[in-house]
């Protein structure tokens, strides 16, 4: 797809941009980055692979970004060390963020015991409660409700529809998109052999800064205590955190797992899309959960591997139980002839 | 459960109606329709199996929607060659749509450089950002956001709360429900050795016509190129679609289905609930996937069969997988006993 | 966590307010609840197991409620047949609910026809349909919708940004969180061999009394008769019910299960989190369903054990079958040396 933007910069500045060398025609004009199989003569493409590398060369992009050792075959490249990060970088400089004009709508509701910093952007029918604090330079989009005493860190995007529960607290620069609800009741009840009674959940959460969550996930709040997301943390969308969860920083979690109550999960975890933790459960840092897998309570999975299965198991476990199977099954079959 | 509407119609009215022949007392009166185990003497319920056909000759309905050959015992019907579509258009008929009246609610915020067609409907709180259009006879329920530049087709009916991102397409006809968000970001981002940093997920979402999307369903726009749904495609609630996800025409997808980044869905596929499909999966015309199977990533699924399980088999082999391992494990209780 | 409140009890009263017995200080003031890795002297910790009264008698918590039986070793405690049930009323004692003050928000849109009980408190950009009835006592969040002829029975609490479409009915005191969507389309379509053709769904949705639905959950409408959630019945975040489920009473569901359409479920079954049934299926009083097991269609899965896998078995069966599998894998390694 051809994006057209009025930014236009040579190889050789595009390079220094993200740390890179320029090689072949340092001078020529870029105007857009592109997807391998849609590029144009004045477009960027990136390569990180000998196949993706093998398609930029047959195509007609004006410049490669790709990496240190690769052949370029005469082509005008630009190298680095991760020519996907340089390219992230590259994609963000010709499609600047644009950011609403600070002001507050006139449909916007905020509460006079709000406290507001300067640069703020409050969309159409924004609701801000009383003493909900707002960090400067946030931008919070149409029809979000930010409760009592709630607290955002500066720079932080809230995109149309989002709810923050009172109380619950968001560090620098999160991005929440449209129907996140942070800080709604956590699961609890306790049964009195007839019926289930509420536990009253008092407690919040505390997001750090520079997370992004996905539409549509939920954080509830602690019991009473405080269900946490630590810096850097990225969630997907339709994601599930359970109350009192504990999760570290630069996790990544993808789409519609779900988190039960009490988990802790470390710095650096990987998560598939939707895995199951059951409650208290603990991930070590750098554990791997491939998608679908599911957790029961109380373990502990180690860091270092990959898992899958239901109950998960170490991956390399699991395709060897797989492999016996489907062989098991296919005895059977040929006997059965 | 009786609904009361005040349309009414002769048994060989409703068979002209819906392409059937009438048989019995032809002239008879009908007055609404009903399920099997709760219909009355005015109503027409319909009959799709010789289990149905002998629930609904036992009981009082005034007239049977049943196939062309069934034995109807001398009572009152309409055969046609598909008596369940034939139903639903009764269904439609005696529940005509009730669309709110043209107009902009005064509290919807409508941003001047907008451009609306003719017999629009915008309920209260409605948001519509700059350069949006919005088709002719759309119907914009409360509380929804429609972001700059975004464009829907004509005949649009948006339940409440729904969110647009900006620049998102929209065909004619589609039906959106409360909480579905279209254009969010999609999940990509760059691991730098230390933490994660954003790609810029700066491509679109573009639906075709005739598309239903389930309450709180999510579609991310591309990252550079496009998220695409076909046209007559149906999607049910709280699904993930991620993003440069392509999906062709007419195909179903149950509720909390994941679709990760990249994966081509060819048209009349069929996929259960709760299925994950890892990135870069194509799924051919005519596979049907059945709820909760995972197919891993760069996968090619082909037509023609169901296919079952972690990782997704076709359903013979993963079925002849569970028989071999249930008796095995029925062996093993026998031996330890 | 140490939470302020300014409300203060001796351990007697507080004995009292749970129906327990008090002994060691008992005139001692207590002046909040606390958990066990955080109390301090004048706040009330609980332990429901020996690991953590043996945790409470190691911190130096006022007062620990436990069971009746449990050695206190001295200290202040007070006792009672439950205590995680004595200390959830507790909770409420100290954290009471602060409700909004009655009174429609401005911005709030209400419908001339719409009827407003005493005591109703609407808040900002909420809108309320013709012939909606709102019972007393009703707080309704900023943001949310109840569409035209919706029934909130006394007492309800709508977190902001719920949707509750035109029709559906909801018992007294339930509690729904902020994206909840009440009554949307039931997934009904009829393929005629090209495309599919919608089903209208015509029915509506029955909520019990004391229901609480936790965020972002769907609830969709009967196609032609009722979706029916029972009396006291718990539902987590993000789950899909379908059109026409019966729900019983007491029933629990924890987060991200998806209930298909028509499915039966007995009162008091308890439902873990991303469990799937199929359409059709019954599930008996007194059944436990463990996460992210699956029920294929049709099935009856009866009460009084616990099942899981996919498709779900009873739990001591799917063990043995993961043993045995377990076991071939490992002679396979071995014998593979």
């Amino acid at each position: 797809m051809r994006r057209e933007t009025n930014i236009e910069a040579t190889v050789e500045a595009l390079a220094r941009l993200v740390g890179g060398t320029a090689e072949g025609e340092t001078g020529r004009a870029v105007r857009g980055v592109a997807i391998l199989d849609s590029a144009a003569a004045d477009q960027v493409v990136f390569a990180s692979s000998p196949r993706a590398l093998e398609q930029a060369l047959a195509g007609p992009a004006g410049c490669i970004v790709t990496g240190e050792k690769d052949d370029a075959k005469g082509r005008t490249v630009i190298r680095v060390g991760n020519p996907r990060l340089a390219f992230a970088r590259l994609v963000a400089y010709f499609h600047p963020p644009a950011p609403p004009a600070p002001g507050v709508h006139p449909t916007a509701v905020v509460d006079p015991a709000a406290r507001l910093s300067s640069g703020i952007s409050i969309g159409p029918c924004a609701v801000i409660g009383a003493g909900a604090e707002i960090g400067a330079d946030c931008a919070i989009g149409a029809g979000c409700v930010v409760g009592q005493g709630a607290r955002l860190g500066p720079g932080c995007l809230l995109h149309p529809r989002v709810t923050i529960y009172p109380g619950v607290t968001v560090g620098a620069r999160a991005i929440l998109h449209s129907g996140v609800v942070l800080g709604a009741d956590g699961f609890g009840f306790v049964y009195d052999g007839r019926r289930y009674e509420k536990f009253p959940q008092v407690g919040t959460v505390e997001i750090g800064d520079d997370v992004e969550i996905g539409a549509n996930t939920t954080v509830d709040r602690g019991a009473l205590g405080v269900t946490r997301i630590g810096a850097g943390t990225k969630i997907d969308n339709l994601v599930q955190i359970a109350h009192n969860v504990q999760i570290g920083e630069h996790v990544v979690i993808a789409a519609q797992t779900g988190i039960s109550g009490s988990c802790l999960i470390e710095s650096h975890a990987v998560i598939g899309g939707q895995v199951g933790l059951g409650d208290h459960v603990t991930i070590k840092s750098g554990a791997v959960l491939a998608s679908k897998c599911g957790v029961t309570s109380h373990k502990i999975v180690r860091g270092g591997q990959t898992y899958w299965g239901v109950p998960a198991r170490p991956l390399k476990e699991y395709l060897a139980q797989l492999a016996v199977v489907s062989r098991l099954a296919k005895k059977k079959v040929m006997s059965d002839k």
